[in-house]
C-alpha cells in the first residue's frame, strides 16, 4: 500500500470552529494545520494536498510539490490572484450545504422585499397597524446573474415559492422552466428584471458589473414600483458610489447586501442606515468546514482511485 | 334559458377595492353590493348566492331564500358563528394565490428565525459587522399544525426550502416525505418541534390550544436554542398572556404573529417591543377580491351544471 500524502490545512476561519471539524476529518491521513505553532517550521516538501482560504505568503515555496489546491471558499478570485499561486489544479469548494444556504438566504431576501418586511418593521416600532398593498410572488420578476450551481438552486426555490424567474449567464444556459439570457442580451434581461440577484464569480468581466448603467436598465413600474437589488456574489462585481447614489434616488426601491467592495464594511458607509437596504457580514453561505472537509476527502478519494477531480477551476474564465 | 340569479356581496373589506375588482367579475350576472347606497332598501328575496365578509346584521332576514354562503376569508368561524345563518351550505374560499400568498409569509417567518434576521438588524442599526452561528435548515425541525390546504402547501415548500418538517392534524393526514402525528400525539410532535406554526382553524376544540402547556412541551435546545412560535391561523388559537410570559421567561425564543386575539392588536400590547417578535396586521394571506369572485364564480357554474359544490364546511367539525 503506498503512503498516503498528508494533507496541509491553511485556513484563516475561526482558527477553534476549523480544529473542531478537523479532528474527525481525513481517517487515517496525516493533516497538517499551519494554525497550530507546532506546524511552524514544519518541512511541507514531497506533500500532494493543500485546503486553503488567505493562505500564507510563503505556503507554495513552502509546499513545492503539491498536486492540487483545495479552496476553502465557493469564490475563487482570491486565490487565483495569489503571486505565488502554482501551475496547478484549483479545485472550488461545491457542497450540498453552501448550495442549500445561500438559497435560505436568497429565497429570504427575495420573499423580505415582496413581503415588505422592513416597511412593516418601521410599523411595528410605531406600534402601527396598517395592511399594506401586497403584490404576490408571481407579478415579481427575480432576475438571477450568474447560473452556476447556486444559482441554479436559487432559481428553481424561487420558482417554487411562485416568483417569475429568469436568468443570465456568459454563456447561455438552458434551465426548466427559467427563461435564460446570455452574455449579449444583458439588456433585454434587465427590462424584464423586478429583483435582480447577483450570484455572479468575481473575474475580469465581472468587475464593477453592478453600476449605474445596470441599475438604470432594470424595470421600473413593476408590481413593486422601483427594483431591488440583491448582492451574494462578490463585493467588488459591485460599484458601491453608484449602488449608494441609486438607492438614494430611488432608482433602486431597495437592497439586500451580504458583500461589499471592502469586508468589513467601514463603519462610516452610508448603506448601514439607508432604507429599504438589508445588510448581512458576508454571511449567506459560509462554508461550513465539517462539509469541506467531506469535500476535500471526497475529491482525493476519486484522485487516488485513478478518477478526475471535480469542479476544477478554468483559470483562463476565472471560476 | 332560465333566470341567473342575482349574486349579493357583502364584503367589509377596503370598498373601492371590492368594487374594482366586482366590476368585471361574473358575466352578465347582476350583482348587488350591498356596501353601494343605491341597494340599502333592495328587495333580497329569491336570490340564490350571497359573498360575505362580517355582513350586516339583518342579510339573512334580508334574503331569506339564499341557497349557499360563500365565505370572503379562508376561516369560517366569524360566519359560522353569525346568529342568523340559515341552514344552507356554507363555501370556504380556497384559492391557490390565497395559499401561496400564505405559504410566502410562513417560509419568509421560518427563514427570518433560521437566518436571525432580528439579530442582524440589530447589529446593521449599531454599525456591527459580526457574523452569527449559524444552524442549515434541516438542522432545524418546523412543526406544522393544521395540515389543510394551507398546511400542506407549507410544508412541502418549507421541505424543498431545506426543513426538517413534521405535521399534527386533528385527524391524522398522510404527507409525501412529512411525518404526521394526529390528535392524541400532540406531546411527541412537540418534543420534536423547533419551530411551531400554527394554521389552524377556529373551532371549541383550537380556541386557547397554543397556552403556556404547549409553549412548555415544544422542544429545548435545538439548534436554534429556545423553540420558535409562528402563527398565521387564528389569533383566538394563543393565550397572549401564556405567549407574552413564555417569550419574556425564554421558554419561547422568538415568534412571528399574524393573528391576535384582538384586531387590531392593541398600541398598549407588550408584543410590539418584545425581542426576537415580528409582526403583521393579519396579513399573512389577504383575500384577493379578484381570486374570491373567480372562485365564487366557478363554484355557482359546477352547482348551475348540476355538480356539486366543493370546500362547503362540515358545521360539526367547524371547518
Amino acid at each position: 500500500m503506498s503512503r498516503k500524502s498528508p494533507v496541509i490545512i491553511d485556513l484563516k476561519f475561526d482558527p477553534t470552529t476549523v480544529a473542531a471539524a478537523l479532528a474527525p476529518a481525513f481517517g487515517d491521513r496525516e493533516k497538517i494545520n499551519l494554525a497550530d505553532p507546532v506546524n511552524r517550521e514544519r518541512d511541507l516538501s514531497g506533500i500532494d494536498y493543500a485546503v486553503v482560504w488567505k493562505p500564507d505568503a510563503d505556503l507554495f515555496a513552502r509546499a513545492p510539490d503539491l498536486k492540487v489546491v483545495f479552496s476553502g471558499g465557493a469564490g475563487v478570485d482570491s486565490i487565483l490572484s495569489l503571486p505565488s499561486l502554482p501551475s496547478i489544479p484549483v479545485v472550488r469548494f461545491v457542497d450540498h450545504s453552501l448550495t442549500t444556504r445561500m438559497s435560505e438566504w436568497v429565497v429570504l431576501q427575495c420573499l423580505a422585499h415582496l413581503r415588505q418586511t422592513e416597511a412593516y418593521r418601521r410599523q411595528q416600532d410605531a406600534r402601527i397597524w396598517r395592511e399594506l398593498p401586497q403584490p404576490e410572488a408571481r407579478d415579481v420578476t427575480v432576475g438571477i446573474m450568474g447560473l452556476g450551481v447556486l444559482g441554479q438552486d436559487s432559481a428553481r426555490k424561487l420558482k417554487m415559492i411562485g416568483f417569475d424567474v429568469i436568468g443570465w449567464s456568459r454563456t447561455k444556459k438552458a434551465i426548466d422552466g427559467v427563461e435564460t439570457f446570455g452574455a449579449a442580451e444583458l439588456k433585454a434581461f434587465l427590462t424584464r428584471t423586478d429583483i435582480l440577484v447577483g450570484l455572479l464569480p468575481l473575474t475580469s468581466e465581472t468587475t464593477g458589473i453592478f453600476n449605474a448603467e445596470l441599475f438604470g436598465g432594470l424595470r421600473r413600474g413593476g408590481a413593486l414600483g422601483n427594483p431591488v437589488f440583491i448582492n451574494a456574489g462578490r463585493g467588488k462585481s459591485q460599484v458601491e458610489a453608484d449602488l449608494i447614489a441609486a438607492l438614494q434616488t430611488g432608482i433602486l426601491g431597495g437592497a439586500s447586501l451580504d458583500v461589499f467592495e471592502t469586508e468589513p464594511l467601514s463603519a462610516d458607509s452610508p448603506l448601514w442606515t439607508l432604507g429599504n437596504v438589508i445588510l448581512t457580514p458576508h454571511a449567506a453561505a459560509a462554508s461550513d468546514e465539517r462539509a469541506l472537509f467531506r469535500h476535500v476527502e471526497a475529491q482525493v478519494a476519486r484522485l487516488e482511485a485513478g478518477e478526475p477531480l471535480q469542479h476544477v477551476v478554468d483559470r483562463g474564465v476565472g471560476y
